[in-house]
């Protein structure tokens, strides 16, 4: 079983790209549905064709359930037809779910998202770390035995994330933010299963519109794969998320959402051409930050 | 539209128990599928008898996705029928799904969950603080129309939750723990729609299984009502919850979920009397609490 992370490493290394595609359905930035397919067809046909558009350019997806969850069970359904379709193409895939409970009920999350052996399960799901380790070793009890992972929540993207995150440097152990810590504790959880490329199976999720902040995790934890959202629509720069990259430029994934999926809506012709518009997207995207990291 | 803790006051108050029942239907803890009717039809039969059997004894259900989401697909769409028919007997249905994400990914999610005006969302979901005010004001802005609520973690009942919840007394502000610092901040969101009987509609998670808090958390936060889990088999014991009311005995609600609905297992002909058990079980949690309240 080889480490969810090799995995991920290999696939970055193989594709010259360090860019994952958000999969974002937000129904109202779609094409119009002009044949009437009805919303899960839609979005189902939209999401299908954008995985073909991208598979040869970007190793990763990210499909979001929150949208497949808005359509219905049917959409539910269509959130794992959606993963079956992007590993078929060989892409690697991260469920961001966001899920967090504790004992049978993370496990009961767990076989939902990370035990299929039929494809339709994710390589690795996100997580939220309010719990504290309760609501994360279920999931790695399971990805364990599957060669999947997870990444936790440590530095979000949004702007009230230093609420509860806090915010700044690390200073003393003693007063440090929220995130930090959790980023810490994210450190020692993975390090029980460290893979080839010398990275462990407890990723972090690092927004890039923090780049202080993601250039200190990047130090502190040098165990820790990262997600880096908020690149582009958000705010962060390819320099913003090059910090938070390894000196062989290992050590993260960059998602990229509206700015591939909804290129289309910049352009006069997009609707008939948002499949070649998101496939442009991710190149560009990936040239920028191939660049920053060079 | 009339305020969700309004509702959820008046529906105790009208049942004489301040007790909602846990739907966790794990797989392996139902009562064997004698006819084989397969798993998600099990499942359905069984919470459909048991929502039946305790209709009248308890105000509240609350349904764990995480249970539906492991039986599939198929699953995920029976949570909806199980919301429905919970409201058909007159229930008031919490959704315990414990999700939290940003902007309009939030927004997706309170569309699947809180939206819908056939039956099939709860009247109050739970979501998870880490993200800050961003991943709770989307569920606001959709409860606030369809007179429904939140409950926010806080104070959860594992014992890993002091990890980054913290533990202990309020002491300064400065260097409160962080359930307290999101305590806090969920008596000033709900500040902004407090109902008649006084409470706002930004409800907290506070575990049985740390009383002291509880207490604290009680006489910090007057205007946050309290969803308590983690009596009976996590430990809390009914003087435990017992503080998590306010003087009028109003302000939260104790969930039971084991100990209703996994009872016939400790009967020797329970896998006959599963319904009956359930609702004895439903008495004396109720009976336990009215006399530690009064």
């Amino acid at each position: 079983m080889s480490h969810v992370f090799d995995r991920l490493i290999d696939a970055t290394r193989a594709a010259r790209s360090r860019v994952c595609v958000g999969l974002d359905p937000h129904l109202d930035l779609l094409p119009p549905d002009e044949k009437g397919k009805g919303p899960v067809r839609h979005v189902r046909d939209f999401l299908f064709e954008v995985l073909a558009a991208v598979e040869r350019i970007v190793p990763c997806v990210k499909p979001q359930i929150a949208f497949f969850e808005a359509l219905g069970p049917e959409g539910y359904a269509l959130y794992f037809d959606v993963i079956r379709e992007a590993h078929r193409r060989g892409l690697f895939v991260i469920g961001d779910i966001k899920r967090a409970d504790i004992g049978s009920t993370a496990a009961a999350y767990a076989k939902a998202h990370l035990a299929a052996d039929d494809g339709s399960a994710a390589d690795a799901v996100t997580l939220n770390p309010y719990l504290g380790l309760d609501g994360i070793e279920p999931f790695l009890k399971v990805g364990r035995t599957k060669g999947r992972g997870v990444f936790v929540l440590a530095r979000t993207s949004n702007p009230s994330a230093k609420e509860f995150q806090g915010e700044g440097g690390a200073g003393a152990r003693e007063g440090e933010p929220l995130y930090m810590k959790v980023g810490r504790a994210l450190e020692r959880w993975g390090a029980a299963r460290i893979g080839e490329r010398g990275y462990g199976d407890v990723g972090a999720v690092v927004g890039a519109t923090h780049p202080d902040e993601g250039a200190l995790l990047r130090r502190e934890l040098p165990r820790t794969f990262f997600l880096v959202p908020g690149f582009g629509a958000q705010g962060g720069t390819a320099a913003d998320v090059a910090r938070t990259f390894d000196s062989k430029g290992d050590g993260a994934i960059v998602n990229s959402s509206r700015a591939n999926l909804f290129a289309w809506k910049d352009s006069p012709d997009g609707a008939r051409r948002y499949t070649e518009l998101a496939r442009l997207a991710a190149l560009e995207a990936t040239k920028a930050i191939e660049q920053a990291i060079a």
